[in-house]
């Protein structure tokens, strides 16, 4: 496979450009040193040992995970200082604990005082404890909830409060930088002054962490007295976050390859051989260019999509077939990266259109 | 896994029903048999060996798939008489000849002369013949370009044309038994007259085939006439499927399981651990319930969902949390089975709750 031109690969194909990869990767792990901040990326866009080498600098240490399947893959792999920033799962509680005695370090997200129970009937073994990250809601006022439980933590023996866990969610709803900042400002306050309050409460917690791609691609001043932050979108980005405002599109390092294969002039559509298994729904269809964007053609719509089939329009005009011959190449800019990268088995990793290597990533829970 | 109670298995996880899945696939094969016609199972719904084997009645003769991963996955596995039912893509046809000359029957599908040339490019070695079948477009009237392409192929060295094939797609959009029979019939008029078009103008054709989950869970009495069918769906029927009326909801034979992670009174809302990821998009969140029926409970709407979490509300009146401890299982039917069936990599087979086996799709193209 190495060695081929990303142009000659059977279609649908999702491929990664490894340079701008390096490149995202580079700029978040730069922006953080810089700021004093321990950047802790997050796995679940793209679930490859590959690409958590680059986000991590080789290090193989601090890492965010969504499932426990990545969890345990990454582990089995030499990683470690993983962090599972899940709500604790009450079925997984025993897969966990395996998990925190094997590792030098592996946390546990919790939200409610009902974990912290499950936590309790399931003590570790060798002297270890539990590392248990409180996950702190931006969107409702329930810090005093937070405190009382943050407070229940630190006094349960064989449970360790580490860390505090902020997900700015609501950058989501952005547009452009200055809403970014302001988003990240207010969690950054929230989450800062919650550490205050620990501390004048007499509670020992050592680290805090926010995170999501848009605030740590525009990152306030403030941010820096924290001690971590978690984003994982930034590897590849995509449409929706050059829609946001935290990327350029320049910037989105995946594509799905895509061939033509129907020519329908009675409706105006070509068909082309990417569905949903190769791209997702995600978007809905809702951008003005439907569920993607095709590179160089701004004018063309990817109007629906079927298992296997996506139908395409002119957006205005006649669609001119010549420019689109059968078996010709499209090449599609996903809105959302995680989701698909979600429906491949297999990455094809390109520099400069050259075939690099190939990752596969883990799937499942 | 296997002895297990589907209720110890861990979340979220796609739960099939093996009486179900033998219950459906049985009444297809005996209806189709007592109509004397074909049945030829479309693989894309489950693509595992064990449900090809129930579908087939262990024959592991004559099935169609969508992707050419597929093809190669259950030739590898000893299956034969496989028909790829998907427009001939031209970067896959040395792959597809490489089938042809493997296998028994390998089956092509044309809907274009470009195609055809694309096929004339590859001859078959060993003094095989290309089986091709011509994809009827029932949607719009191009029968004579039809005709043209089928003398086309049938005139070409090296390529036999072996059937014809259409697909109802269209009673997708019926609601109930007497609008599915309706395009039923329509389709099987229209391939049934394309058939006597090409004997009266001495093309020889065999084979004749219709298919879609709706049209042969109702099949008309005309589509004894016809050589083969081809539906896939029904094997795991879903939501969407009873919605048309293919099926009654307890015919459904797949779930998935998923358990409370969250209650969030301030918002009436539970969190569960079933994202996306575990369910596809697919329905766009339109039913009345949500993204799913949520089984026992015409009360709840899974109203949206990220890469790992599905928010869950009441359609009406203030959730009562005593009734969902977290923990507590819920029972997902989802809209679309392909879809979310899609998004496993493995799925979980039981027998009155009971695992007794878990199968292995194939993925990719």
């Amino acid at each position: 496979m190495t060695g081929k031109s990303i142009q000659d690969l059977l279609t649908p194909a999702f491929i990664v450009d490894l340079e701008k990869v390096k490149k995202n990767a580079h700029v978040m792990l730069d922006r953080f040193q810089k700021l004093g901040v321990q950047l802790r990326p997050h796995m679940k866009t793209h679930k490859t040992l590959e690409c958590a080498d680059i986000m991590t600098a080789g290090t193989r240490r601090c890492i965010v995970v969504s499932t426990l399947a990545e969890a345990f893959f990454y582990a089995d792999h030499g990683f470690d200082d993983i962090l599972y920033a899940y709500p604790l799962p009450f079925d997984k509680v025993a897969r966990c604990a395996e998990l925190s005695e094997r590792l030098s370090l592996f946390h546990v997200l919790v939200d409610c005082s009902a974990a912290l129970e499950e936590l309790k009937k399931q003590p570790l073994t060798r002297g270890k404890n539990w590392h248990v990250w409180l996950k702190l809601d931006c969107d409702n006022g329930r810090a005093p909830a937070a405190l009382h439980l943050a407070k229940a933590i630190s006094e349960t023996p064989g449970v360790e409060l580490t860390g505090i866990y902020a997900h700015c969610g609501n950058t989501y709803g952005c547009s452009g930088e200055e809403q970014i900042k302001a988003v990240a400002q207010d969690t950054t306050n929230f989450t800062l002054q919650f550490m205050d309050k620990l501390k004048a409460n007499g509670i020992h917690c050592s680290k805090s962490s926010i995170g999501s791609t848009p605030s740590c691609s525009h990152p306030v001043p403030d941010m820096a007295l924290l001690s971590e932050v978690h984003p994982g979108n930034y590897v590849f980005y995509d449409v929706q976050q050059s829609m946001i405002g935290s990327c350029k599109l320049e910037d989105v390092a995946v594509r799905v390859l895509t061939r033509v294969i129907g020519h329908y002039p009675h409706r105006n559509q070509l068909l082309v051989d990417c569905g949903w298994t190769g791209l997702s729904l995600d978007s809905g269809g809702r951008l003005p260019t439907g569920y993607a964007v095709i590179e160089g053609h701004p004018d063309l719509k990817l109007l629906s999509m079927t298992q296997e089939h996506g139908r395409v329009e002119a957006i205005s005009g006649q669609l001119d077939y010549e420019k689109f011959p059968l078996g010709s190449l499209l090449t599609l800019i996903p809105y959302h990266a995680c989701a698909t990268a979600a429906m491949h088995p297999v990455y094809f990793i390109h520099t400069d259109g050259v075939v690099v290597d190939t990752w596969t990533p883990t799937r499942g829970w």
